[in-house]
């Protein structure tokens, strides 16, 4: 029996081991589940181990404070390349709760989806390659050498990554890194994604009063923070859809034509991503495609906002303090530094001396652009052409998987981005799910990718 | 001996009696406490009655789920007219505890003062106009009819005020009723309140897509909801601080100049405010002092935001919705009906086709405007002038007090707004306190009001 075919024999017990861990609440945002995200990583060692897999090992992060890494090998091919495989074992918060249809952490299988957080982002990917490996070697078929490493902080911003391979760069030398984090366009069509925004994510606070005040007894007589926080935000675009930071675009790589032309072949309408989105219209900045504003051009999104009373009935207070969380979606050559810099020039130009402001960063990561035309992303290719029967797609992805970067720029090796989600997985939302028929074609395609890496050398 | 020299003669009982009154905690937002605000209610009926006032009752109010109301009356001088008195006897509750320096119910003097929860707002000007009618019947020298009401619920909001007065409209029949909950802007300078603004409260949804969705995945190619609640609200003032709501200003009552040149007399510094408020610099509508701008004239404030992700760290969400409280004090002669529909013309005219928008109203109340002119303001402005030696400044109130609009609106008679609180007695706060001078002084006054009433018939 062949990998493929063991792959396929088996794939009810490997239904069963993925709900059990995506049954694991691994949030690595919320202090609270910090034993969870543990447990995990306790999950996944053991079955790393189970597979057959060496050195496994519980590694801690960001001096003991950050999330473990799980890190394993199995290097029994002295002149095979090496392939070091990269997924994330942590997940999104589930809020809102009330809006999920089934509890965030009990599968729950209908028709041809698996519903749970984590479901597509990314357990459901993660474990489609370690299922890939344990076919392999479970049918003695592997032919490359392997080191995996999963990351328990991905959906924080990978806070401790970069610094725990720097410091392991002996541990983690390879030939070529797999990073599995990623989706395709549509169910059919299978892709490779050559292009990443990076992310800089802001906390902006702006203080009126001292303390939250009667807003019949001070209302009139005071800049309230939070209606100057609406007046900051609203100017951080203009009625092109552009963003206003001074400089912003100054650092953007322009696409080529040729560039332009490939991502039109990008299969979707704007009604289609408009129903995907569930919005009434399209927005975006003037002169662009919805597949270039999505992936190959700079954003600024507010993802959060809070100030003064925000429970039930009227309270009338006028709030002390207003909150948003900012980020910025970049794109080659933009960086963290010069993005930060514009946002606070744009905040010293424009926030009126009533009040006081903080700007704290939450996360930070470049853009990355991959190299093409390396034999590893064609075994990649050939892979998925003959797992899906179509030859995949070259694809931008508009956000950020930081260790991309990491393991492009510090191990110096190329990086290949494959993965199954598709792009209404709800991810990050309510009732996340991942379309099962992909995550058993995805085990295929890695079997493959292993098997023509192996036979390419 | 007449009533004066009765109140000077007796002032050390008629303060052991305030401390006894004082340490009742009758908070009445905190159900725990509905005992301790009934014993209130019989303590107050007790002293009303050993005063000599009669038909002395505790009546139910919201079909007795409300707190009671306390009621008496002295009807014996046929052709005088009757004075319908207003006082409360709940009080705020006391959290921070940990921040009084004495203990919230046990009323302490120190200096000048008396500390306690409830000493100024408002059982220390209750218990005034209390003892100014004991020492009137004890001396035999009043010469208009009483009607007291002592309401229990005035710190929650006044919820069933209305409909009590409503429903005894007979019992309470009156020709001037006296409102003895209300302040003066310092220690010597009088006042006589004659303006209340109103209330608009408002809550304002704004939809994007169905759900939240991952920032990366779709940022830049829809309407971020947030940024469009932004936009919406940063746009409700213009530079100069004036409300851009179609027509707002259309049925604001000018001040006269007699009017602004009174306010101009209230003893209160822009650096003052600025440090009450503790915010850098004030801010409002351009051409008008601080005194106009939270008393004369209309406002737009938030009173909360919510969007998206609130908590600890970065989640890269695009929010679905975001929510924001906005209300509006309203000044003679606008009106919440008309307000509502220049807010919702503003939200047709400048919300964007890529959301959905809806507006809740959650509370409303026209702003009250009272009658200067009428012998009782005469009567309770001489009354001040003869205690304090000084003429009393007529002063505009930013906030509302319900029992006003009701007194004024179902009675149908003039009411007069005369108390002794002052702007830093730390009501609703930790360590509230009241100015004892002010407090006999207060005394005085109301007894120089009922003879002054008395006597001008």
């Amino acid at each position: 029996m062949d990998a493929l075919d063991y792959s396929r024999a088996h794939r009810v017990e490997f239904l069963d081991e993925l709900k059990e861990f995506i049954a694991l609440p691994t949030i690595s945002t919320l202090s609270e589940h910090r034993a969870d995200v543990q447990r995990g990583a306790e999950w996944l060692a053991d079955k790393l181990r189970a597979m057959g897999l060496e050195h496994v090992a519980i590694l801690p992060t960001g001096e003991g404070k950050g999330q473990p890494i799980v890190y394993a090998d199995w290097l029994h091919q002295a002149d095979a390349p090496t392939v070091l495989v990269y997924g994330h074992y942590d997940v999104q918060p589930v809020d809102p709760l009330h809006e999920w249809v089934t509890p965030p952490f009990e599968p729950t299988i209908k028709d041809d989806f698996i519903y749970a957080r984590g479901a597509s982002d990314m357990k459901g990917q993660a474990h489609a390659f370690m299922k890939a490996l344990d076919a392999l070697l479970k049918t003695n078929s592997l032919r490359v050498n392997i080191k995996v490493i999963m990351e328990g902080e991905e959906e924080v911003g990978s806070p401790n990554l970069g610094a725990f391979i720097r410091a392991h760069q002996d541990l983690l030398t390879c030939d070529v890194a797999l990073n599995a984090d990623s989706q395709m366009p549509s169910r059919d069509l299978p892709s490779i994604v050559y292009g990443l925004r990076g992310l800089c994510y802001f906390e902006l606070w702006v203080q009126g009063p001292d303390q939250d005040l009667h807003s019949g007894r001070f209302g009139g007589s005071l800049h309230n923070p939070a209606q100057v926080l609406t007046e900051l935000i609203s100017g951080m675009h203009d009625a092109d859809g552009r963003v206003t930071l001074p400089g912003f675009y100054d650092d953007v790589r322009p696409l080529s034509d040729a560039e332009r032309a490939e991502l039109a072949r990008f299969p979707l309408t704007d009604e289609q991503w408009a129903n995907t989105a569930g919005v009434l219209a399209l927005w975006g900045e003037n002169g662009y495609t919805t597949v270039e504003r999505v992936g190959a051009r700079p954003t600024l999104e507010v993802n959060g906002l809070y100030s003064g009373f925000t429970g039930e009935g009227a309270k009338t207070v006028l709030p002390a303090k207003a909150m948003a969380k900012i980020s910025m979606r970049l794109v080659p050559n933009q960086t963290s530094d010069r993005v930060r810099q514009q946002l606070e020039a744009y905040l010293r130009e424009h926030a009126p001396n009533t009040v006081r402001w903080q700007l704290k960063q939450l996360a930070e990561g470049d853009a990355i652009l991959l190299n093409r035309d390396s034999p590893y992303v064609r075994a990649a290719a050939d892979a998925l052409q003959e797992t899906f029967g179509v030859a995949p797609i070259f694809q931008l992805l508009g956000w950020s998987v930081p260790v991309t970067t990491f393991l492009n720029d510090i191990l110096g090796v190329d990086v290949v981005i494959m993965g199954f989600g598709l792009p209404d997985d709800g991810t990050h939302g309510p009732n996340e799910h991942f379309y099962l028929p992909n995550y058993y074609r995805g085990i295929e395609a890695y079997i493959r990718f292993f098997e023509n890496v192996g036979a390419s050398h």
